[in-house]
């Protein structure tokens, strides 16, 4: 597989993850719907907390709003719980948002070193892997560097990575704070700015997730994201408490490279899909104003 | 679920896990073997990468050493590169192991905040879940303390988890090694000692990945593994590098709480099961020596 592989890296097998986002955020908009299916919003749709409710929940997301999110994003989590069937469900998610003509970024947080690394990245960006998204969020405790073969691979095959960078909930600052001027989460931006100079056009394959709530936290740890030259993904829009304003404080220079999530704000008008793509339009008409 | 998980918590279903691994430990010697169906291995073994090949591999390592070894510890990116056909295996790979009576470490390197922190740990630590295993491995990038749900759900259910703290490849210290006397891999150490503090006996269930092959990081670092109370899960033993003599040297004092790892030093011996339990046994006895 590795020596085909290698065959393949002259002639990329679609645009870039980086070019194709940047079209769908021109387009639509720069919002992220995230499809959450939490037990509490399966019971407030009536759903079972199964894998039949599981499927049912994520297709009428995926419906309801392929054609103004720039992107979806299931939370991995969700559909591991319910094991390897819940799993099953996430790969017809994902084939069905490729078919609705969305891009998808699976949030799977994953994240090893060498031949394991390698494994992941073949699990979510390999073409012909059953799981493979247009994009897969990354955790970077074992060195931005660890996440090399991902970060290959999704060149090779067109598709991309976020990787963690700066979140806000609390306990995030005992790692992502930590180093002075050379905090942790500034090396994550320096070495994700480093790495998009192999992509040209607006964006590069490589976004970070940044909290939308993170509030004062770029300033403090005196990160800039311009430089970055990748999409930023922000969850925290909406239910978990930030506003377009906030962003627009919060990203500064950098917001036009935003990509802003919103879950349970928008999945909390479900299940009728009409009312599904009314929240989402109205918090894109929020993101745009 | 939540209530009536709640519920249950004033009666554990089962010893804890640090119990029980400190027992198979003092029974049986300080090896985990590592079940880690790499494609190459899968083709030295004569068998297909595929979800048959990546079952028939699997189940015999488990077989072969299930009475030697305190744990084995199945890398869950071999088996999600499969899609949810190998978490399957993986489902069926971890009840075998439960049956011929040897615990589970389910590599997962999982690591996120909130509801969805709660849904990894109901994914692994939970009864009643097909992926449950004794313990699994979390990625503190977010805050240990981010780690909460998969904490306090391992100690309901007598369950474990092991926390990457320090590891041994190269460009795990632009995090881990960051922010001098207070570094990263220091506060994951102190917190994960603050932790095990909610359990009796020798060992709590709150363990850490420490790689076997990180030299003097430990002294330079300045970090004492002992008051950790916790089993230190040390890959790199065999193929990758380390001898029994390098880890006492490396954990010194700490050297009885070490679980060392050895993946492909022990299956290469395969796929003959009687030779599979002849490397195993060769490795319990150098670590016993």
């Amino acid at each position: 597989m590795a020596e085909s592989a290698a065959s393949q890296q002259a002639q990329p097998v679609r645009e870039s993850f980086g070019s194709r986002l940047a079209a769908a955020m021109l387009e639509r908009g720069p919002l992220c719907v995230g499809i959450d299916p939490h037990p509490q919003l399966l019971a407030d749709w009536g759903l079972n907390d199964d894998v039949a409710g599981l499927e049912r929940f994520s297709l009428t997301v995926v419906e309801a709003v392929a054609s103004l999110a720039a992107a979806v994003k299931p939370q991995v989590a969700l559909y591991e719980r319910h094991g390897s069937a819940g799993m099953a469900v996430l790969e017809r998610v994902l084939a069905a948002s490729a078919e609705a003509g969305v891009l998808s970024i699976a949030d799977a947080k994953r994240g090893d070193i060498g031949s394991t690394m390698a494994a992941y990245a073949d699990a979510w960006l390999r073409d012909g892997s059953s799981l493979a998204a247009d994009s897969v969020t990354l955790s970077p405790y074992l060195g931005f560097e660890s996440l090399r073969p991902a970060l290959d691979l999704a060149a090779q095959y067109g598709r991309g990575v976020f990787v963690l960078a700066l979140t806000s909930n609390p306990e995030g600052k005992s790692v992502q704070h930590v180093g002075g001027e050379q905090s942790v989460a500034r090396r994550i931006v320096s070495a994700a700015a480093a790495e998009n100079q192999r992509y040209e056009g607006v964006l590069g394959s490589v976004g970070l997730v940044v909290g939308a709530t993170i509030g004062s936290a770029l300033t403090d740890l005196d990160i800039e994201l311009g430089p970055v030259r990748g999409a930023i993904l922000a969850p925290g829009l909406g239910a978990q408490g930030a506003t377009p304003a906030d962003l627009r404080a919060t990203f500064a220079d950098a917001y036009p490279q935003v990509l802003a999530t919103s879950s349970r704000g928008i999945l909390a008008a479900g299940p009728s899909a009409a009312a599904l793509r009314d929240a989402a339009e109205e918090t894109l008409a929020g993101l745009r104003s």
